[in-house]
């Protein structure tokens, strides 16, 4: 059965309970495991950036669709390595944003960020390592799952990476130096941020429907079309809520530095619509998010859940 | 049969043939192909580092390990594709290396560096799209070859990159600001340029060896231990002449900045050892991977040939 959840305390104690469950698999394979201790700066940059911090949302989502369609525990644990690569890619592309090149940002979880830290050639190199080893894991660490799947996971994170959130970063970088249009804050939200969530919901929806005892093809594949859609809804509106969140809430809350948009001349949705605007763009598309729910035939109260959270969220 | 070779004039030819295939296919995808258009200043930017220059010698070493033990053409397109992927590392891994925050090199192959000629931002993110790519197309682009050899072959190139690559880039800057050692530059050299090479040898002797009608798996598995330890003694063979032709050859020959380790104080076999013995370290490197080429029971002369050109070369 599907996590039942009855009202918003219990979305919040389901959100910190997986957050929990996420933190602490980072932690066995980064602080207990062996594989990444030499050269210390480089494993220590590493975790500073991985660990502790995160609302870990990607993960938690990939693991919701997982749950939303199969309710067998055995695959979760291949889940939750598919979370780590999940938070790998996200951390190091947060890394390789932050950069003085970049959005020179100073803080970031509300401490500084990797290259104030540990220096900015340490940065880079953190971050690349972070993503070769993003789908290094779905290959070498994954034991219930097929073979095809596993291509399949590391072919959607690819895709997710290097054409979503690289080219939404070059996108943002010129945005804030050119003029601002509608259509171009759209697709950078889209590609630097929904196209991430979209991948970790297909990669939850997709371990849980391809390792279900009963294969329906031609079903399977309508019902990746809507946890698709719902994934780039709910990620455009999460962008959303992040630009108003930076125009409205203070630093400490955010534990990033507010207000930084405006200071780099970013376009923001606030900038371009209004708070209220921006604010009613992004409810329309979380009820667009519970329309494609609707199209999957399963019990999707959590999923619906969490669409109303990451609009009501305060950081 | 292997490639027949009677002479150093014939290695030369046959080097010059497998760059200009490598060369023709990563123009076939990167040009030719509609995948990489948008943004436009990203694709050119890897085009720019990817495509003209480069001596290509980690792919020619996949294809000749490939052809050494298996002469099907049926895979010699898989084979290619991996061959892109391991150019698109070694590519990328140069962009990050002449950062100013790292080597702070304006010059590489003759024209100026990634970010000289599309800045700094640009640059990073390029080759973070170029490593990423690396590992999709090993998923999405090889149709030969079974699903979980294409697992084995990105983790693979993984481990070349997050434990090599990577951690030998950390510590050659450590070391440029501190006491060299002679322990430091032989890992120095394993990590930042052996790894690379022996993965590309090991991924085209794996392709060749398990794609064959027979299966001797324990057989295999020796020869693949050494194609392994031949590919760490060419591979820092490569790094020591490269550390000579630094200090013995011009600009304009290297196609890079001659002298530039000296000028950042790095730790170079030349530096430590002098360029006489350096270049009979190197030597007696060469004769350690003829030795284990000597134990592959398959036709070796042409490994043998690169090996000799190798220690040989000019640039």
């Amino acid at each position: 059965m599907v996590t039942k959840l009855k009202s918003n305390i219990d979305i919040e104690i389901y959100l910190t309970q997986q957050k929990s469950l996420i933190d602490e698999y980072l932690k066995k394979i980064f602080i207990e495991g062996n594989n990444y201790i030499e050269p210390k700066e480089l494993w220590d940059a590493v975790r500073y950036s991985l660990l502790d911090g995160g609302k870990r949302i990607r993960s938690i989502l990939c693991l919701a669709c997982y749950e939303t369609v199969n309710q067998d525990k055995v695959h979760l644990n291949d889940c939750l390595t598919v979370c780590i690569s999940i938070e790998l890619i996200h951390s190091m592309s947060l890394i390789h944003d932050d950069l003085p090149s970049m959005d020179n940002d100073d803080l970031r979880r509300g401490r500084p960020s990797c290259h104030k830290a540990f220096g900015e050639a340490t940065a880079i190199l953190a971050g690349d390592a972070m993503l070769s080893l993003a789908f290094e894991l779905i290959a070498e660490n994954t034991k219930t799952i097929t073979a095809p799947q596993k291509l399949e996971l590391i072919s959607i994170l690819g895709r997710a990476f290097g054409f979503g959130l690289v080219p939404g970063q070059i996108l943002d970088l010129k945005a804030s130096t050119k003029q601002r249009s509608k259509i171009k804050i759209e697709e950078i939200s889209r590609l630097k941020t929904a196209e991430l969530i979209k991948a970790s919901v297909l990669c939850g929806a997709i371990i849980g429907l391809k390792n279900k005892n009963i294969t329906k093809k031609t079903s399977n594949e309508s019902i990746i079309k809507n946890f698709e859609k719902f994934g780039i809804n709910i990620g455009i509106a999460f962008q959303i809520i992040d630009d108003i969140l930076d125009v409205t809430s203070d630093t400490k809350t955010l534990g990033k530095t507010s207000g930084k948009d405006r200071g780099q001349n970013k376009s923001t949705y606030p900038l371009i619509f209004g708070v209220e605007k921006s604010k009613k763009m992004a409810e329309d598309l979380i009820k667009n998010a519970k329309s494609n729910l609707v199209e999957i035939p399963y019990n999707t109260t959590l999923l619906s859940s969490i669409s109303d959270f990451i609009i009501n969220r305060i950081n």
